[in-house]
């Protein structure tokens, strides 16, 4: 057995990575043959696909075909250990991290990957009654409380509350509002159109409401205008310049107007998590780590960030994006920062973002793909889409779990995760029962 | 829209029927054509395939591998209405069930396939310290505690501590007791033992307790003495003739003697849902309703009862068992009784269970197949297992999943559901994380 509770006399030195998102795993990985004891710790016990959830959320694919053990992907590298825990505090002078019921981990270096969270722009009371889309535990939630809305309008008498049942309000129209406008709106008026008596699926109303004045403002116009002709023609109500003033147990008020909704999925403004105050150091407008060009924290040099905690500006001066490529470059680059202090040799050159282009999903054969000189929409990005998502999913089970789930949707219009497991009702549902129990003693069908 | 306010004048009768599983899905599907109008409740949206449910629980298969939208096994059926909801109160003068935030739904004809629960033999408290696995909620709490143990134990220091968190006791030596065992230990002998630094995961210690003399009392003595000797050299202890006098926060007390365990997996005995008293009806001892040889309930000739909350006798005298087949063939002959009475016809005779034989799994390229004339273990066996419940799977993409997970286990000895999504933490769990705390301010490794 490994004793960690000394330091191993072989290694050079200890690296902590905190979060196994794309950029922790790419740290990880660059390490290898450094010479370094790797301890990598995430609070969950997977790594997770981020850019396929919402079609967990949307009950097109499985958890586990997103998602895959932390420990399984390092098992044959005898120089990292994985813990599963919390880390609570992070003291850059004594070199420690503590994690929730271990206790201190040292370090040499720190490497900090822990992601973004979602923004509520100071209204943290809207967070009661929408859903987000970070973890695999919200996808289940969000499918839950998607799938229940039609199982309880099913059931529902008052036509108005089953018209509220039947409306869906999605908040954000970047890459993950859109997608997850199109994944119900395919959910509604195709998988579902056949299996309800009582209500129609198909009439299920979903308005996407997006601040801006344009859907997809990352994407050059004549893709973000194809993808709004293609979400108009799937019947999602697109409402740009829209911005959203209120949410609450009813619905959402958005540019004014206010839209009676069961489901409110909230995919607006992401936040770095609040890490950089613990660290004293200067902090981007969404809390990210300002970090120097070699991606360390300035007057740590021996603690890192990357990914979507860190900010830095690209050479047009603005931020770089909170994508994965740019978690992966960015993990990759410290890992070579790194190895090269313990193998004392000379520092690699600042790190440079190379553009890798962007991907939107819309729906069945329609997407959209920006990548430089070539720009394409439709069934030739929808292909793009899918080759690249499988090719960047982690291990080979997956990508051929991924591969049948889609095949199979695409021939037969299916979903094959249309399980309700976990049923966290957020506020305004359980006021939906409640309304529906006041209203009498029931209703004889 | 259907309006199920009123009855259907189309329809002849109504029948409703409660519980999605073997059983009431064999009673929608024999009344195809009988002119009846459908409605049937289930607490959850989706049928379940209980006998893989122990592979959910250890993480080879996904929820969405065995379980199917009880809607898109009806969609084409306009005569099924299917609604989600929990059945509150059956009143057989008035012929209504009424269903929790729906209200009342009237019948002409009503099937209990309520199914069974776990029965704690009079130690309710029990249920506070040990799991069950009977709903996919059940098997996925089951999943993140079998795994959170291994990942405890890897961050835990203290030597006892981690023997116990990666001790784990089966109680009950019938089918679903020697699965889980023969699961958990190639879980932690195999899938998971190159996967950690600190802990050997494959000196976990896997107890399988039966207060019966034997395993599997239900299968010959030659095939039950085979997988006992399997399970041995799987390195699982088994202890027959050893009742569980105590479960608590610190473990098992079985044979009078001490196990100290950090998961404990209940798969003693079963009772049927309690349905018999609100029925007035006569009840067997483990609480099913004594059904006449038509499955109907004494004294209630349009009220049935089939599948595990029924009891009936087999020409031996004996009840029959808890199984899918009984289930199955009784929800048919139950449809023929319905249809008969219908359409007008003379009644079908009484109920005849056809014995299909019995399979049980043990692990890899080993179980065992009691065919009556017919018996088989190893690989035969196993190869029947296998055949045999993909066979009876419901829906083709499931199929397709199941055997790619299979296939990918057989050839990698890799799970592929590996996740901690749910983490419901029994009394004990808590306590160690207590101890952990309370001996001292935790470890520096």
């Amino acid at each position: 057995m490994t004793n960690l509770g000394h330091r191993s006399p072989q290694a050079r030195a200890r690296v902590v990575v905190i979060g196994a998102g794309f950029a922790g795993l790419a740290v990880v990985k660059g390490l290898k043959g450094a010479g370094a004891e790797i301890v990598l710790i995430d609070r969950t016990n997977h790594n997770l696909f981020q850019p396929l959830l919402y079609q967990v959320a949307t009950a097109a694919l499985a958890p586990s075909d997103i998602a895959v053990p932390v420990r399984a992907i390092f098992a044959d590298r005898q120089d990292v250990t994985v813990l599963m825990g919390e880390v609570t505090t992070i003291d850059t002078q004594h070199r420690t991290v503590t994690v929730r019921d271990v206790g201190a981990v040292d370090f040499d270096y720190l490497v900090l990957a822990t992601g973004s969270v979602y923004s509520w722009f100071g209204h943290d009371d809207w967070s009661h009654h929408a859903h987000v889309l970070k973890t695999l535990a919200d996808a289940l939630k969000v499918r839950g409380s998607l799938l229940a809305a039609f199982e309880r309008a099913e059931a529902a008498s008052d036509e108005a509350a089953v018209r509220r049942m039947l409306s869906f309000v999605i908040v954000g129209g970047g890459p993950t509002g859109v997608e997850m406008a199109g994944a119900i709106a395919e959910l509604a008026h195709s998988t579902l159109a056949r299996d309800f008596r009582r209500i129609r699926a198909a009439t299920a109303r979903i308005v996407l409401c997006e601040a801006g004045p344009h859907l997809l403002a990352g994407f050059p116009p004549t893709l973000a205008d194809y993808a709004r002709r293609r979400l108009d023609a799937m019947s999602v109500e697109v409402r740009t310049g829209t911005p959203v003033d209120l949410i609450d147990a009813e619905g959402v008020v958005a540019g004014g107007t206010r839209i009676p909704c069961g489901n409110i999925l909230w995919c607006a403004g992401t936040a770095a998590t609040p890490v950089a105050a613990s660290l004293g150091a200067a902090q981007s407008r969404n809390g990210g780590i300002m970090v120097a060009p070699d991606c360390s924290v300035p007057d740590h040099d021996n603690v890192f960030a990357i990914g979507d905690v860190a900010s830095m500006s690209g050479p047009d001066g603005k931020p770089l994006p909170g994508v994965g490529p740019v978690a992966k470059q960015q993990g990759a680059s410290v890992a070579r920062v790194i190895a090269a202090r313990l193998a004392g040799t000379p520092a690699p050159g600042p790190f440079v973002y190379k553009d890798v282009g962007q991907l939107a999903m819309i729906g069945r054969s329609s997407a959209i793909a920006d990548l430089g000189a070539v720009k394409l929409k439709g069934l030739p990005a929808w292909l793009l889409w899918s080759a690249v998502h499988l090719f960047f999913l982690i291990g080979t089970r997956n990508r051929l779990a991924v591969y049948l789930n889609w095949a199979w949707a695409w021939f037969t219009y299916g979903r094959g995760a249309r399980l309700i497991t976990v049923l966290d009702r957020p506020t305004h549902d359980m006021l939906v029962s409640g309304d529906d129990r006041s209203d009498g003693s029931g209703r004889a069908i």
